[in-house]
């Protein structure tokens, strides 16, 4: 059986959970999962499908330094910093050439470091599934997600014709989408045939290094650069070669240009818990339908309020009095009060939040 | 010049600032006075009318304890604890038998911990107005304040005839009226007659004497027993008796019944800060009608919100996006979200708090 290597990707800029995600405490580092954060029950998650030294974290430096807390005894040397921001393509890029130098034969899987994602053993199933298909060293496999809505913040794959009579559950994937406008969004849903894109992808190590030479030549060239950099551990030629990379997505520079694209539908329950509403699916419900996603001793008083999301952590009471559909946030030395319908827009006050120079808040 | 002592009354239950206030941290321990705890500013008020040594604080034996954190320096022996909660006409009796004992000569002033009063001179000349007609050891005299709106809350004191050609400023006290509901309220603005009881009053030792031997012969008795046990240090003499004292109110069991009782029209800035939304006259305001009071390191960013109050103490920033009408106090380990509309009636939570157990918070 060929080695699996998994590779979770850790970035996120944590204005969606601001205050209670920061640069240096994004998404991933929130008690999300059952009062674990969800990069912890990610890593869990793989346990039993890979072995625990082929499990990577993809992080920029403010978060890797920050890791050893919430995920004490992963091993140091399992941790990829990216140089610098980029976009996902050159994220994969150095992924892909960390994991060749050591194992050229490998299977890889990509997977986000913040999604909700249940039960386990449709989890490992889906995988497998996905890792089946990929053996052929050159399908990259996508896994998409039943959509409940027209949503306008995920993402899309669309879905083509079968892959073969082997794998009843894949189809090929005919186009990935961007994040669609509220109209498009409705067409997608209407048509059946699109998918979100739960951005998990499964592929071998040769699979990938094709389709990145296939789709971005200056992409795969970058690459084999930092792999044999990797390989004479020149860590400057490493970051150099990084800094050199494309600012794309892997979605457009390699997975729309790919020969072969699979599209595997996800037989789990998956949850982003994109912003503070979303704490509805992953935290506790009183009878006034107020959610509450309280961590490290954190407690809540509701009286006479309806409707209210309240996330707090440490040794702390949040008393509620007489107030409906509001978010109110305490973590450490920031309170947040806004209304649920302004929780989707948190980025335009952490962009006001920069703006006042009150950076020590970001 | 006979010796003036004064009197802080500093009691107080906590309820209407909570989480700010507590159990342990009355009103009069906020820093509501420019940053200042409002007792120590009640204390710097009687700075040059009054000896330092003739100052007594007359207060509960949980906010006795904490009173050295908040008036560092204060004589522990000028701190005049009650041995139980009753009413007034206790309290003001143990003043009365602790000053006896030491100096049957003065005149007292008795005023309360946690009023905003402004300006200062004006504050000495009203209190010096009252010296004045207490000088003749009979006469009570209390200040009233012009009512500016039909209040509820606040107790009344009805003007009579002048006093004498001396003092024209001062009439007659022709009743005390307690809180009245608002039909009644607007009655006594309507008739102009009606002052609100500012809770000041100005007496000699002899004068209130008298008054408290006319008004309730049981207490008179009291006080004079416990001022007999002051004079021998008999300290659990003086608890005993002082709870054998009638659970009445000075204006009921005295005022109300003294043969003399002069009305002074106060001539200051007067201002209880009862709640939360009177922090509009001691707060700090912005362009969108945000009043905040901060204090020891806290900050505020206000994000298309208006017409809140926002309360913080300590190294910590309370962000608000979007709301409108709200109060929101975040003080140690606690935060309360409720609408202004509310704020008045914080009692009712701080009971639900109590119902619930927590009396920590309390």
């Amino acid at each position: 059986m060929r080695p699996l290597h998994a590779v979770i990707m850790a970035g996120g800029s944590g204005t969606r959970f601001w205050p209670a995600s920061r640069a240096a405490r994004p998404k991933q580092f929130l008690p999300l999962a059952d009062g674990k954060p969800l990069i912890q029950a990610t890593v869990d998650r793989l346990s039993g499908l890979c072995d625990p030294a082929h499990l990577w974290i993809v992080t920029n430096p403010l978060q890797a330094r920050a890791l050893p807390k919430v995920l004490p005894g992963f091993p140091k040397e399992q941790i990829i910093v990216e140089p610098e921001a980029r976009d996902t393509a050159p994220c994969v890029a150095l992924a892909v050439a960390t994991i060749a130098e050591r194992d050229p034969d490998a299977l890889m899987a990509v997977l986000p470091a913040d999604h909700v994602i249940e039960p386990l053993h449709e989890f490992h199933r889906m995988l497998r599934r996905g890792l089946d298909i990929a053996q052929d060293d050159q399908t990259l496999v996508t896994f998409g997600i039943e959509p409940t809505f027209p949503a306008t913040g995920y993402g899309y794959v669309e879905c083509g014709g079968p892959l073969d009579d082997k794998q009843p559950a894949a189809t090929r994937c005919k186009r990935f989408r961007e994040k669609p406008d509220r109209a498009t969004a409705e067409q997608f849903l209407a048509a059946g045939t699109f998918l979100w894109n739960s951005g998990i992808f499964v592929w071998s190590v040769r699979g990938i290094t094709r389709a990145i030479a296939a789709g971005h030549p200056g992409l795969a060239a970058c690459t084999e650069k930092m792999r044999a950099a990797i390989a004479r551990n020149n860590r400057s030629l490493v970051t150099r070669t990084f800094k050199q990379t494309p600012k794309t997505s892997v979605d457009y520079a390699v997975m729309e240009k790919a020969p072969s694209v699979a599209v595997v539908r996800a037989t789990v329950r998956w949850d982003d818990v994109g912003s503070f509403p979303a704490l509805a699916s992953v935290g506790a419900h009183d009878d006034a339908h107020n959610v509450s996603l309280l961590a490290n001793g954190a407690s809540q008083i509701n009286f006479q309020s309806q409707q209210n999301i309240v996330y707090a952590e440490g040794k702390r009471t949040v008393a509620l009095f007489g107030v409906q559909g509001l978010v109110v946030v305490a973590v450490g030395d920031a309170v947040l009060v806004c209304p649920k319908d302004k929780a989707a827009d948190l980025k335009a006050l952490v962009e006001h939040v920069r703006a006042q120079g009150r950076t020590d808040l970001l």
